[in-house]
Parts: structure tokens; C-alpha cells; sequence
């Protein structure tokens, strides 16, 4: 049983709700790539803190890498390096807003224990703004936050929902969270997993399936606060062996996903796609014109990945009194299932 | 009475599909946006040639303008220029692939006319690939032809459908062709129009306002023959005062409006979005923060011209007897109303 | 005796002009990299016509490429494709500016000969404006014009100064032109060349090897008038493993490289530079690390390229009776020597 | 006197190195732009430290502003937000590379100070490697010394040379540091300025108005150690009216001036330019074929700042006993004059 089942949580697969037709990897994680590990770190004082951590850490460092800017109104610390040498040089980690500087200063403290004759590295840390339920201003993640959550990164499947990164964010009007999903398909004649994990802390109305599911329907006498300033991370890893520039077009497609579940692309959502492959740098990359199923393969793993995020989280309260409200489920146009 | 409604054929608004909750300009359409004149040239033989020039030609030139590539698998000749520059420095021009340097060099013609001594100029040519219905090597478009459609191109609702440059596309698995939309709004205060013209020709599972409308399901029988390179142009004009900057964020919202009717984002289709404004360049430009309700009319207006360029296009044979079929109307989600 | 040396002119390295410490290949020109053709079609009726075509054509099709921007004031025809794919879909085609076009469109047909079922391509052609010593409006290009550059594209040491698509170029005040010019070096433990060709027609003050060499001090009594529109196209071809991103990388070198000759980088120049390899797709890319010898290499041969194209060039009077005059050596920093 | 001068090392234009012909503000700094500040904390303790922070303050937050990545080996945190938005809500602190988070961290501070009830801010803050001089992972930047580099800031002629963020960083073979300089010009009718601030810290042969001067041949007996990463950060003001697309096009001239005075734009160099606009907002923007002048002042003042970072700078021994030797004025080509 998940994390969120043990809270009457499920899923979006064990409801019903499927993105697409290819198969999930057996997890339906990220953690379906090999070698990809996941770590959270979750403060939640119940009242006035409801932030943390989340980092994915690929299998190893030097891997090809492309970041995708949807839109620039957010800190992704790193990116230009990134676009500049197409390597993932870090893990990722994901916070909050305001103490995203203090992550990557402690992501700089993981690498230099890493390399302890190197004298530059370049961190990779996004951030959402959690402000609505948490108090940003104080800064409350600490070096050890970010180095719990990278050292206790693992394998399996990563806790959903209010946790680590996502402990205070919303979308789409209602709490959201971390968010995860894979799939498997054949690209270039192998078989290929593709995994995305999601901050998801960003404005629309939330479509399930095409169903457009507003708050003030599914939740009758809530008033739909969106948090005017937010953002939504999406870290997309692959062993399909591809070069910087052929992830790239993969991290946007990660972006134009974002839509399916209703994403207003808001001005002040920072909207960031990171994509990696964990693929022996000897195999050739896959020819552009064979990349077509790993399109679909990322946009229906972000999709699901997004769901997941809002599925799996619990109704929250924070500062300043604000609500942020579970998706109910008996509203969905879908049947439930067995959790997942 | 519509030349589409001639052909039988209706707008998706008449048919009860209406995208988001702003109201349209008079004509939904981008001739919505004061001065600006849509032209088409229309090749069509009944057998090898469907294809065709349209013209979008803006109140004035030197306005600010801004281009986005979604997928750069296309040609769109002028953009670097635009992308310096941030101004729209000729009528925009659609045509079919090979066409598409023919047509820059007619634009030339026309430019020099207006300039007799001017020795430099940036004709915006798009372009998609209609060779799927369309003898596209012949290269069957001339000078004419695009002085044709950029002296002929007037106010009013622009012929739709099978029209122009549209005259040979398909998309989503059925026929396509050029569509338009436009939205009114209050923009810093301002009443401001959104117009949106597109010549659509892409794949992915058509949509219609959340519901998947494969043409498996739709026309039993047909097979969904996806042509594999193809291209959404999509133009976009407003009167709100943006500068390149600004508009540049509007059109890459146009192109996450594709997502909304079904777009696979595929490898092979040339994405594009033109923004401009035609507001007097002595106002200031609208703040960032107020810039979310005219993203949300560009997306509702180019879902809606997207929408409208497969509602009003007709089935069509062409090249090696290749047969695209219309949407049929009796299986929408909807109810059909009055022609528009 | 080469055909500048026919006219009394020299290569910038005969007369002790060396740029940089690296040997050059053994003609000193983009052709020292294996299989890479060069050729001309000249128009120059001695009165109003100074212009003409020249293309590089590479060994074969589908080779890595990249495009880089240094100020896009100008029409690089297929550049956005080349960002998206990273390939190099066509020769390359220079011309001037009002021309462009309908050089694309002919390199579509040499291209629709290569591949008679093709239905899609990608000319890549670049445009320089000589409208200051040709009657540019005339657009005097002929697809035949395009052809014959194309067919006849051959080895050994490509004419330089005015010919081709630099007949009626001017650049620093002088009349300039083609200019080739290579390096060998060492790259990750292989021999490798980089070769450069430039179309020079951009504005500034002539720095030799660091000495300015203004026009009014070389040529007294003349008057230095400076075209406000130009351009400056760059290509670059090496048989160094280099994926696009990597190509991406020395195209900008290149174009930094035209301050060394005293580029002003004015707004009116369209300055772009392509770069491609030639070494077999199944060759792993150098690591970037290793560039650094390669972007010397870049920049010393785009310098010795622009300056042989001003140095091999005559003096050419053209429409309204203006005359460029050719860069006197005379006044050298340097002693001559023999011809290249 | 300077304190450059009080440690007997002058700027360039008072030994007759003199860029360009357009005349200096009145003090020859970034600081000749109206309510520009700079200030520095400088930590040296003569043996393992050396290195410290550097900001510039803006007249006021909101300014139109944009950066331009030369090569992006390197972290400029906040720029992606700068892309989107064009403007500049912070101050610029330049510090060194594994510093910069803390660095980033404590504007933060500073800028929650300004707006108490703020949620989210935007720290731009640049880097350049000082590893070959200075302890770098000792990280020894702390918040206080941020805030006393911005509360510190000041009018007047800021010290340039081995202070504040660029104590311990050396550049074409040679003691480097912080520069400035600045220009007046007519543009567009009016009298503008354009000052420049560089932390100069890479690689190349110096080259001082043409003739390279490397260290081998100055310093004879002294072996030229260029440190493999290292980086340079260029700030442009000017109270011009220019919106941060035309902002863009000068931050890449300023990039570009790098060459004039000898960098080898490698791989391992993280290359910077910010530029800003102190006008009024009301105020149009210059059109952009009035741009030229500025370009050339861009150029002038970011060669002669790079210049003055390694005219004034003192011979510092630092970590693991390595020496970088200050440039010896004897050798140049140029006379003495006195002390600016």
C-alpha cells in the first residue's frame, strides 16, 4: 500500500483515469528508468510550514541533458550551463521559492563531497512558490534538508502527493503536490522507459480526460484562490539513448502536456521541463524521425504524472488559515478501481 | 450565408462547440482586429492540385511583432529578421511547402511596389506541406497568384475551409483547411480584440472540447492515413499594445492551443506562431500581469480557428487519388444550431 | 597562379599577413576539408550589375549543422529547421539579398532532382545585400545561375575577391567579396582541418592584425561610405566529430571573429554564421573540453577569410556610378612576400 | 586619487590607452549613469582568501533590462527570468563561483527588506571561478558581506582592480579584476550615457589597441597559467530609453568587445552580459536604426573597463603559493600620462 492509499488516497490509474495507450514501466514512476532514484524531505508543522524537498538523482552524473523554459518567470538555478554543455552535472532538486539558493548552496555541498578536488560544479535546483500555504519568507530548508532528501533518494515508488517538494503547492484550484508516472514503449527497435515526476503549483481548471472539473462544481462553497504566482517543474528521464538537443524537443513536449490537464499557461506560472537520459554515451542517438512515440510517451507520462500529483494529495491548511482542497473523487467521470 | 454554409458546411459555433466563456468580435475572426484584411488565392483542378496562397495583411507595416517556433521542422522565411527586429515588416503569407520561395519572391514584388526605392526587405512566408492531396512538386504557385491574394484581401469574414492556402491540408485525420476565430476582451482597462487565422495541417487524435474524435470511430471504414510532414501555421492579431517582447509570449500560447484539439506535437510538423499588434506605437505596452486574459483569448481563438478549419473544410480527392474526409457533424458532442 | 593573382592580387598570407600560429591546409581554403566543393556563377556586366552565386556543397547530405545568429537583420533562408534538426538538408547557396528567394527556390530544384520522390526540403540560403555597386532590384539571378554553381562546385583553391556572391560586396570601406581560408590542428588526438568561406560586406574600420587601416588614410581623397544595410555569412566545415550543439558553439566563434578585422557589429548587418561536419555519423563527438583548439582554429581562419576577401579583391565601380576601391597594399603592417 | 592610484597602478586612458573616440563621463565609470551605485566587500588575507562581492545598484527595481549569454559555462542565477519578463528587479552582485548561492541568498534578504509583504523576488547574480588565487570551497561569502556591498554602494568612481568580486580573478595571463568605464554620445537627439562594470577572469593573449602583449614577453621568466574555467561578467548601463529586446543587442556587442582586447572565448569561460535601462518608462524606445552610436559606445567602454580591471589590478599571491603578476606599463605601446 502507497504512502497516499494509507491516507484514502489513490492514484489516477486505479480510478480509472488513463492517459493514452502505452504501458506503464511496473512502478508507473520515474524510478522505472534504471538507476533513477527519488528522495523527499517534507516539513509540515500543520500549521504555517508545509514545504520541503524533492530530489531525483540520476544514475550517474555527466549524463545528457536539455532544459525547456515554458515560461521564464521562475528560478531554474543551472539552466544555462545546461543549455550551453547539454550535461546534467547534478541531481535535481526542487523547493521552494525562496530557498531555492539555500538548495543549490547545499546541492553544491553533495557535489563537492563528490569531487573533493573540484572546483566548479553547477547544481540544478527549480523551485515552486508554496507562499499560499506556507510561510515562504521564512526559508526554512537547510543544507540538511537537501542532503537528507539526496541521500535517502531510492528506488521504488516515490511517495506522491504532499510530500517533499509539493507539500505546499496547488493547481488548478485544488492541493496538489509530487506527481509521478512512466511509460514503455519500443523507440529505434528497443525497448525504452520513459519517467516524469512534476511540481505541479500552477492555474486553470482542471480537466480530467476532457472533462473540465472546476472547483466551485466539485466542491461546492469553496471559492478557487489560484495563487497568482506559482510555477510546475517537470523532470523527465529515459534510457532512450538521446542527445542534448533531441531531449530538449523532448522537454518541451513536457511543457505542451501541460494543457491536457488544463494549464491556463498563466504569466507568472515559471513552467520548466528538465529531460535526461540515462542511455551508455557510446549508443548513437535515436534518428529524429523515429522520436514520434517518445512524444506520445512524454506527454501521456506527464499527463499522468500531473494527475497523479492532484489525486494523491490531501486537503491542507496553512498560513494565514488558507485551505487548499483534495480532488474529490466521486465527481470524476470515471469508475474506481483498486489503488495502485 | 458563409461560402462554407454553401457548401454545407458550418462553423463549430453554430454547431454548439464554443470554446471558453469570452465573447467573440462581430465576425470571429482576426478581420475582428480593425484593419487587418485576409486574402486567398485558390488552386483547385478537382484532381492533383489543391492548394493555394492566403494572405494576412496588417493595417500598416512596421508594426511590432514576434514569432515562435513550437517545431522548427518547417520553413518560415523572415523570422530570424522578426526575431531581431520585433517587427512585422510585410503581409504574412501562407502557402504550400515547395511553394513557399516562389511566394517570398512575389511578396518582394509587392513590397518593391510600395517602396520603389527601397533596396531591403523581410517578406514572413509560411508554409505547410499539402503534398498529401496536392501535386506539391509541380510547385504550381505563381506571382500572380500571391498578388492575387494580397490585392484582393479585404475585411469581412474570410472564406474558410478549403480556401487558400488551406485548400489541400488535412489534420487530426480529416480534411482541413484554413480556419479563424477572434475574442473580445478588457485588456489595462481597454476593450481589445484577439483575432487568430490558421492553416492547419497536423496530426494527432482530433478533440473536440475534451472528447477524442478518432475517425476510426467517426468513419467507420476510413482509414486514418497521417500524412507524416506537415505544419500548423497560426497568426495572430490583436489591438492591445504589446511590444515584440510581449507578443512573443502570446504566440507561444498559440502554440499550446494546439493541444486542445488533439495535436501529437510530432517531429515532423512545422509549429509556427506570427503575433502582431496594430495598436498606435506611441501607447505603452500592457504590464506583464496583466497579460493572462488575453493568453486565455489567444488559446480560445486559435482552439476555435482550429476547430473551424475542419468544420468548414469538405472532402476532397487529389493527388494519386488520396482522399481526406470532412468532419462529420452527427457524432459531435453537441447539438447543432444555426449557421453563423 | 591563382585568379586573383592574375589581376594582381594577392592572399592576405603572401604579403606576411598571418593570423594565429596554426599551419593552414594545403590550399588554405574551406576545400582543404575532405569533400567539400565550392563554386561560382559571377554576373558583372561592368556597369550595373555586380553580383552572383556561391555555393558550398558538402560532401553529402544529412550532415550535423548548425546555425548561429550574430545579428539577424538579414534572411538566412532554412534556419530554423537547421536549429530544430541539427542536420544540413542542403548545399549552401549565397547570393544577394533581393535574390534569395529565388535561389532557395532553385536549390529546391537541384534538390527535387536528388530525390524525385521527394516531398519535402530544406535549401539553406544566405543573402548579403550589394545593392550599394548592383542594381539589386533587378533581381538578376536565374534558377540557371543557381545551377551552374551548384554543377560546377568543385576542389582546389576556390576564387576569391569579387566573384560569386561577393562581386559587388564591400566591407570596411573597401570592396571585398569571397575569402577562404583554413587551419590544421589537433583535436582529441586526431589531425583535423577547419575550413571558413565568407561573403564580407559589413561595416567598420579595417584592423590589420591590430593596426587600423581607416580608408581615408590608405586612400586619400576617397570618401568612406558605408552601405547602412549589409551582411556578413560565415560558413564553417570541419571533419571534426562535432554534433550540432558542438557546431552550434564554433558558429559563434565565427562570428566573433569578424571584431579581429574591425567589424562594428552595426545594427543594419545581417551576420550569421553556418558550421557543419563532415566526419562519419557514427564518429562519437569531440568532448567539449577539446573545443577550445577548434575555436581558435575558427576564429584565425574566419580573420585570414576575411581578409583574403578584401585583399583579392579589385576595384569595382557599379550603379549610380559608385566606386569601392580595392584595399591598397601599400600601407600594409607588412612586407610582401610571394603569391599563395 | 584612486586607490589604484595610491597603490601606484593607473587606468588605461592615463598611460594614452585610449578605445574608440567618443568622449567619457565625467568620471570615466558605470557610476556616469544617473543613480548608478557600485560597492564592494573585498576578503583577503593575504595568503588563501581572495575574493569578495561586487554590486551594482540600480537607481530603482523594474528597470527594462536583458542578458546575453556568450558561453554559458557558467551560473548567472535569475537570467532565465530576465528573458521573460525584460527587467531587472534586483541589483547585480557579482561574487565567486561556489559562492554564488549564498550570494544569491542574501539578496534575497536585502530585497525581502524592501518589500516586507514581497513573496517572490528575482536575485541576478553572476560568478566567475577565482579558484586559481582563492580557497573556493571554503565558500567564505557570507550574507553580511552581500548586504555590505549593496548598503555600501556609492556614486563616485568605484574601485576597480583586485577589490570586491574581483580580487582574486587574473585574465589574459595577467592580475585581473573589476573595471569600468563609460561613455557619452548623442543618440537620437538626446545626450545619453553608457557606463560598463566587468569582472574580468579569462583567457586569451592580452591585446592592448592591437598588439597582443603576452605574458611570456613581458614578464619574462613568469610561465602564463591560465586557469581552465574561469568567466566574464559584463553590466552595461545606460539611461537611453531602450526596451530589453534592444537592451538584448547590446549586451551581445558587449560580448563581442571581449575580443578587442585579446579573449579566446573558451569553452570553460562563462560569458555574460547584462545591460539596463535607467530612463524613464514613459519615455519610447530609440528605434533601432539609431542604435549604431550605442553600439560603439558598448564596445568602447567594455573594451577600456577590461582594460582598467587589468591596468589597475596589484600581483597577487594566493592559494597553493600560485602568483598572478600584475601587467608591467613599461612594455606597452603607449606613454605615460597621469594618474585619472
Amino acid at each position: 500500500m502507497t504512502d497516499a492509499a494509507q491516507r484514502g488516497r489513490l492514484r489516477a490509474r486505479s480510478l480509472g483515469v488513463v492517459p493514452g495507450t502505452l504501458p506503464t514501466g511496473p512502478l508507473n514512476a520515474i524510478t522505472d528508468v534504471d538507476g533513477v532514484l527519488v528522495g523527499h524531505t517534507t516539513l509540515d508543522d500543520g500549521a504555517e510550514l508545509h514545504t520541503g524537498v524533492t530530489a531525483v538523482v540520476p544514475p550517474r552524473l555527466g549524463l545528457p541533458a536539455a532544459v525547456h523554459t515554458g515560461n521564464g518567470y521562475g528560478k531554474l538555478v543551472g539552466s544555462t550551463q545546461v543549455d550551453e554543455l547539454g550535461v546534467l552535472e547534478s541531481p535535481i532538486v526542487l523547493t521552494a521559492t525562496l530557498s531555492v539558493f539555500r538548495a543549490a548552496d547545499a546541492v553544491l555541498t553533495y557535489l563537492m563531497r563528490l569531487r573533493p578536488d573540484g572546483l566548479s560544479f553547477n547544481p540544478l535546483v527549480g523551485e515552486t512558490n508554496d507562499g499560499h500555504l506556507s510561510d515562504i519568507r521564512r526559508r526554512p530548508i537547510t543544507e540538511q534538508h537537501v542532503l537528507d532528501a539526496l541521500d535517502g533518494a531510492s528506488g521504488g515508488l516515490p511517495a506522491e502527493g504532499c510530500v517533499g517538494a509539493g507539500t505546499g503547492t496547488t493547481a488548478l484550484g485544488y492541493k496538489a503536490g509530487i506527481g509521478t508516472s512512466s511509460r514503455r514503449l519500443t523507440a529505434g527497435g528497443d525497448p525504452v522507459t520513459v519517467g516524469a515526476l512534476v511540481q505541479a503549483n500552477f492555474g486553470g481548471v482542471l480537466t480530467v480526460q476532457g472533462t473540465p472539473m472546476p472547483v466551485e462544481e466539485l466542491l461546492p462553497g469553496v471559492r478557487d484562490e489560484q495563487p497568482p504566482g506559482n510555477s510546475c517543474m517537470i523532470v523527465i528521464a529515459t534510457d532512450a539513448p538521446l542527445d542534448a538537443r533531441r531531449l530538449g524537443r523532448l522537454a518541451r513536449r513536457a511543457i505542451f502536456a501541460m494543457g491536457r490537464v488544463g494549464a491556463s499557461y498563466a504569466h507568472g506560472s515559471g513552467d520548466y521541463a528538465i529531460a535526461f537520459s540515462t542511455a551508455p554515451p557510446q549508443r548513437e542517438p535515436l534518428p529524429d524521425d523515429r522520436l514520434d512515440p517518445l512524444f506520445a510517451a512524454v506527454m501521456d507520462a506527464v499527463e499522468e504524472a500531473l494527475l497523479n500529483s492532484l489525486f494523491t494529495a490531501t486537503t491542507t491548511t496553512g498560513v494565514h488559515g488558507r485551505t487548499s482542497h483534495a480532488l474529490p473523487y466521486d465527481r470524476l467521470p470515471v469508475h474506481p478501481g483498486t489503488a495502485g
